[in-house]
């Protein structure tokens, strides 16, 4: 482990896009966000995620050069055709096109299709609450989960995202609807230890905490068993119903495994038109503090609220550096031809 | 067991509720959510709550003839205040109100501050689908569930709604952010069996099955472990941001526990201002025939969409009766004088 600074790794990552063919400003966006999301130790969609990325533009399945371009305009509505641009810039976009719709009416919805991978979801809650706005956006993705009752991949983890901002560290959720990411089941597994709490079947068709044997039966666990498989069917079918795009099974026939001409939806909303910044800060003062004056499980384990988990990393990385795996890394400087 | 007709149960309630007081009118629709809520099998939120709704019209915490006012326009967002009126109609008034904004502008939001009991928040999914609208809709709650971390309840357990319009049958979530309600845990623990998995913590902090040893510690699991927490605390500051009215810690503050002042969120959107009915179809169909062709767990046991089991109960109990238990049933017609 090497500890890298922020600057360092986006001109890095800055450069490996370059030579991968991306226009200079779009790859200084991307760097920025996949940095951003290393920063908060959300390494599977930064970091770790360059060199796939780079694959995918190489493989065609990305258009560095596509833009949004509007299909439909409802007023506080509208919906875009992604080209299959860079997941990043496409959310991007979408988001601040719903923050632009909500400064004027108190609510902006902005769906897209035909887009690809955002990498991560939380990135544009972040955005949102940056800018002072509530953001809720999810995406849908492939296949990779058991619906509830079966044993065979049906629906996709469709990651959600909900940001409110505040003033001393935004409350941003971002949960995939997996209980854990195949991600965390190999990194597990890899250091021989056990998932804290179960996180699929084994085999033989028992709840297990061994990477392992999860992994074995791809049958990982949906959030709340039964609830979050329905959690997952439905904005998978919202996020196609409001986009005019492609849903999990829609995407599962093109059989690419790239998350490519996914649907992703965003919703920003004004706090300040419905309510003063006093009440809102009364509001989020009280429920954080009723949070963490809970008995504590473990005594020396403080509650946390969404996000301030991420702030505190961030705040680390951004003193001390990023800590980075060094062989990944090193591939990461290799694309950089550094 | 005995099985009553819907319009048996339903005038009964209906008398129940003329004399505590409601309206005619207004005794009818509730009467009719109550007996809907049976009839799809949810009696916890049906018949079950007759007696404890009666109460509450006793006790002053629901005016039975209250209705919202506006508060806020912004377009497609408005605002209302619920004045403590019955939960139903203020949530049935609401989620109408938000169909009518998408009706003419594809979207809308109405947040409701100040409201009671929604009962089952399920019906107003149905609602905004059986007007072909897609609904979504929550309500936060008291805190009756410790935050990931705690052992002392701190959040709600805020009810999440969200529903497609179908032909063939609607697509509704209808789910609590608790794995298992008090409810489902005192009648496990009466029929002495253990739940299905596990649904919180035993007094040596171990997961548990067994619904005695999660009441006494009042440790009930959030869906997803850290991830239900987290949302319902997502779902709990924004119905209260938008709407202007109590969190769950501001209700917790009012020690009534019986979730009066609560804060509620419907948005609607018209499907049909987006895509056409055939790409909607095509959309639905293929999706529940990619969960329904899945490998099954148990060969005899079918995978279902969300609401497809209400939907049956629904069927059977329209076609045979509404299968009640005999001493709820014998209570609800004390009350109804009968």
């Amino acid at each position: 482990m090497t500890r890298i600074s922020f600057e360092e790794m986006k001109a890095t990552i800055k450069q490996a896009y370059l030579i991968a063919g991306m226009p200079e400003e779009r790859a200084d966006t991307c760097a920025q966000i996949h940095t951003e999301s290393s920063c908060d130790g959300v390494y599977s969609h930064g970091l770790n995620r360059v060199e796939r990325f780079v694959d995918y533009i190489h493989q065609g399945w990305v258009d560095v050069n596509a833009s949004p371009t509007l299909e439909k305009n409802l007023g506080a509505l509208e919906i875009y055709n992604g080209h299959l641009g860079p997941g990043i810039l496409n959310a991007q976009f979408a988001m601040n096109r719903a923050t632009e719709m909500a400064a004027s009416n108190g609510l902006g919805l902005v769906a897209l299709n035909n887009t690809t991978h955002w990498m991560r979801g939380g990135a544009f809650g972040w955005q949102a609450a940056e800018k002072g706005f509530i953001g809720i956006c999810w995406t849908n993705t492939e296949s990779c989960m058991p619906a509830w009752g079966g044993t065979s991949g049906a629906i996709g983890n469709n990651p959600f995202v909900m940001a409110i901002p505040r003033k001393e560290g935004h409350i941003v959720l971002d949960m995939a609807m997996s209980q854990y990411s195949y991600g965390k089941l190999g990194v597990t597994r890899l250091k021989n230890e056990q998932l804290p709490y179960p996180g699929g079947f084994d085999q033989d068709g028992n709840l297990s905490t061994d990477p392992g044997a999860i992994e074995a039966t791809r049958r990982i666990l949906p959030i709340g068993f039964w609830k979050g498989s329905g959690f997952a069917i439905m904005l998978d079918l919202i996020s196609s119903l409001l986009s005019g795009g492609l849903t999990s099974a829609g995407m599962d026939k093109l059989g690419k495994g790239n998350c490519g001409s996914c649907c992703q939806v965003f919703i920003a909303i004004n706090p300040l038109m419905i309510n003063t910044q006093e009440f809102i800060d009364k509001v989020l003062q009280e429920t954080v503090e009723q949070i963490k004056g809970s008995t504590r499980v473990h005594p020396d384990k403080p509650l946390s609220y969404p996000g301030e988990n991420s702030l505190k990393t961030r705040m680390d990385h951004l003193a001390n550096g990023i800590v980075v795996d060094d062989s990944i890394w090193a591939k990461v400087k290799e694309l950089a031809k550094l």
